[in-house]
């Protein structure tokens, strides 16, 4: 099983390395997309990417991750990024998003009737692009979602049911 | 189940809290004691501990993580941080240590004639208190032991299959 992480600078450090390392002590693989060549968190946490975005064959992995922090502000300015977004909710696939993650659903146009959980502060927005707000961790359909890193343990743990 | 987590300020953040999360996934009742009443990390998250180390209670507790970062070294310094250490050793209860944490180890006198993972920089501190040092990660016993943040996944599924 392959899983596919987006992110830009300044992600959020715990919610990019929480899910990282979970998914490899399940024995998945991952990797991590970007348009840069190196990454920082906004804690200072350095990481290098494995593939550009227009290097992603999306058809090749199980699972999509989009963690938060400023980094889904920049992940939604590639076109590409979004195309793969796309393809993993067309697909029904699992995809698991936290915090500003939610940016990038907006993007891809695939938040409109859906149960979703994110940062506060941009909680106005999903409900302008159609989507429905929870205040928790929410899981529909594909898509599990939650708010920030408190609630890392919760999101990981039905994120993991719904992908077994 | 109950588990308790040793830390002073600079702790190393991942190290903290991918078990941290990781222990409470498992439906596990997770505790910080500390000497301080808040917690900072290397990278500047916050962390407000349960209780002082001399509130513990080390028989109400099932699993010890040490975390590392600069943390270790301020541990080792409180008596009864020690004790309760030594506590976990003498009821053969499983013990998570990572990077500096091994410090608190030798200081509570239980490391000599064990197989100990450990950051780079104190193995020689290992050697000479009597341990074998292991270039990855660790399991003897009660306690496994890990180098870095980048062991993270290996060092918490091996730990979760001993706490099982």
């Amino acid at each position: 099983m392959k899983a596919l992480i987006l992110a830009e600078n300044d992600f959020e450090d715990l919610e990019l390395f929480y899910p990282y390392y979970r998914l490899k002590e399940e024995g998945i693989e991952v990797k991590v997309a970007s348009s840069q060549e190196s990454l920082k968190g906004k804690r200072g946490y350095l990481l290098t990417p494995d593939v550009k975005y227009e290097d992603v064959a999306p058809e090749e992995f199980d699972i999509l991750v989009i963690p938060g922090g400023k980094s889904p502000e920049r992940v939604r300015l590639n076109e590409k990024a979004v195309e793969i977004t796309k393809h993993f909710f067309e697909k029904n696939k699992p995809v698991a998003i936290i915090c500003h993650g939610v940016q990038v659903l907006i993007s891809a146009g695939v938040v409109k009737g859906r149960k979703i959980a994110c940062w506060y502060g941009v909680k106005d927005d999903l409900i302008a692009a159609g989507g429905e707000f929870v205040d928790g961790v929410a899981v529909d359909g594909n898509l599990v979602s939650a708010r920030h890193p408190g609630d890392l343990a919760e999101w990981m743990k039905k994120f993991l049911e719904l992908v077994k």
